[in-house]
């Protein structure tokens, strides 16, 4: 190991950081937490500013401690490289917390069972796993800005996307152009997914009739895909003439992803495509000015079904042979935070929230219309940070 | 719903499926498993052929029953409907079975728990991750099959590589060209991990001192990537003389992947590059004559490591400011199954295992080298699937 080439652990800004386990700690009091021990990478990424694998060990009042496995090189007020968990006590002067949270919704059982038999049966545990997702649910200006440098990355390479359409191209060839597009725009390519309830490569692209195969993710749209074992997405349709493309493409430039859709065509769209795609343009523009602070999650998409249902276009809203149950999510290091936009989420709005909302609709024989956008909460309602062109754009 | 378009629940032939769960119902018996109860998407495909959103209950006798919560749509024989895991025992007929097997390395704590309080207390529950794990680890023939063709296609993206090199450019933009070229030939660029140790986009291009860069996943080599919120691969170096590109990019073309790399270079490479690179070659030949059924996994490890310190290269050996501590790993729907080729290492290689073998070095100041091969266990020894020219290539 070289000393010259060690890097630190935790690389946000340190008040940056304190506003972030400042945060975590206020949920934790409210929850009767007294340490918290976060191992899911998406966390640590949040906790450091970077990934490591091993885990963070936040107290209720005192220094973080961070043990890593690897890689190695890392230093840092902290820092305590250990090979496996039981390690972890050592660490803790014998001073065991009464209260330990653990990630109970994305750790596996064994691992939980483990690290709750470290600290042995005194201790209470409890699911931190909520405490994480509210606490992120809320972004801080520094993270604002690595979103919103997402958003303009991803708008420009939606700039491109009319001219990689080549005539006879299917879907497949369309994305993979695009898919190229975005990397050398400097996506990342890889986006994270809390849970498994979602697969899915760098992002969907649909047309026609694919568009309402029925897909078994937590997806708003879904498509057959290329092979039954990652069934999403395009599938190898020739573009047709009258047929819509849908392009939902990742947005991860920075470790903090924006998520846009926007829709296109070949030739003439039916009438009720367009007004379907003027319908979720309406809907956006709506939610807009009431999504402030205070809002209920669970009005917007009220307010959205009602719009919906003034056009008529119930049968084709998010869906026509099968239905997604939200129309819009939280967005972040993962596409799928809080709050969520559905008639059940008790969530209500916040300042900083960041979301998308994607009201959809998939018309028979034409293929998915409709945007989708994301956009941060501000005492003003919405404040779009996807902002390419909303229209229906022609593919030639 | 439209009855014309239901699908198959199960898209597997019926002798196929039937072969793979009497040998799932085999390791079941040995553990004293009753009925197993599944809902990873890995070990859903392996025992349907398709991927949906739900629950597979697979008593030691009887049929299996699919509980589907998405998509709609399918049909067949014990494929039951439910929208929450709590209506599964009312299809059971009041027979609850003594133990279930749960999927404890992979399901989270939270779900596994809700899936206990269903049965109760009286029932026993049995971490069922290792008997999926071990039946999935011995391919049938049919498997075979797709795990050969997804070896021919990315054995002809390899051959493309050297001319998708242009001059000037950085291992991202060379990696930009090889997804694209591997896309267009039917790659479905996801692939599934099992677990948390890593994360990656579609694979893995190298070149100069970021070979030598520690990164925090489970990987045989690191790199420190495009931005710490995804630190692995390619960092945007420039390609320049005297180093070495090393290529090992994503096999999965039809569910089941191959895992393969090989090494170019620019201009002349030192003498130990080469020679490092040799070593990998002699290694996996003589692996492959070693590699029979009854084989300890451990014993092909330790022949590996006698190799590299006849050729005094211990410390570049899977990587030099970084160590990797394993030289080869089981591959099939996931990157890392059974065998793991590695120093405690229990595995015993049988027929019909696939693994890949990756015996790599990390050379300072040039960049990594060595090749990987995705091999079937056979009475004659490993069998190669991935038959691109092993030597070093210039790019140019």
């Amino acid at each position: 190991m070289n000393s010259e080439i060690k890097q630190q652990t935790v690389l946000l800004p340190h008040e940056e950081q304190s506003k972030r386990i400042d945060c975590i700690r206020s949920l934790m009091s409210k929850q009767n937490i007294s340490a918290i021990l976060i191992c899911d990478k998406a966390n640590i990424y949040y906790l450091t500013g970077r990934v490591f694998t091993g885990y963070i060990y936040i107290p209720l009042t005192g220094i973080p401690i961070y043990f890593v496995r690897r890689p190695v090189e890392l230093e840092g007020d902290g820092t305590i490289y250990i090979h496996k968990p039981e390690l972890i006590p050592n660490s803790l002067d014998g001073k065991y917390p009464e209260s330990i949270g653990l990630e109970f919704d994305t750790l596996c059982y064994s691992q939980a069972q483990r690290l709750m038999s470290i600290f042995g049966a005194d201790v209470k545990y409890i699911n931190a796993s909520s405490v994480m997702r509210t606490a992120r649910s809320i972004k801080t200006d520094y993270e604002l800005e690595l979103i919103k440098l997402s958003g303009v990355k991803q708008t420009n390479v939606y700039a491109h996307i009319p001219r990689l359409y080549k005539n006879g191209m299917t879907d497949l060839e369309l994305q993979v152009e695009i898919e190229r597009c975005s990397r050398l725009e400097g996506c990342l390519g890889q986006f994270r997914i809390s849970g498994d309830s979602m697969e899915l490569f760098m992002g969907n692209v649909l047309t026609g009739e694919n568009a309402d195969t029925p897909c078994p993710y937590d997806f708003a749209m879904g498509g057959g895909g290329l092979d039954p074992s990652i069934p999403v997405g395009a599938d190898e349709t020739i573009i047709a003439n009258g047929q819509s493309v849908m392009v939902d493409v990742n947005g991860n430039y920075t470790g903090y992803m924006t998520d846009m859709t926007r829709s296109y065509y070949l030739g003439n769209l039916n009438d009720e495509a367009i007004r379907a795609h003027q319908c979720s343009i309406d809907i956006c523009r709506a939610l807009e000015s009431l999504g402030k602070p205070g809002t209920e999650a669970k009005f917007l998409y009220e307010e959205a079904e009602r719009i919906v249902r003034q056009h008529n276009l119930e049968k084709y809203f998010m869906g026509h042979r099968q239905h997604a149950s939200f129309i819009g999510h939280g967005v972040g290091i993962e596409i799928n935070e809080l709050p969520v936009i559905a008639p059940r989420s008790r969530d209500i709005l916040q300042c900083g929230n960041v979301l998308a909302l994607e009201p959809k609709f998939v018309i028979p024989k034409v293929g998915a219309v409709g945007i989708e956008n994301t956009y941060v909460v501000t005492e003003q309602g919405l404040k779009c940070l996807t902002n390419a062109p909303e229209q229906l754009i022609s593919l030639i």
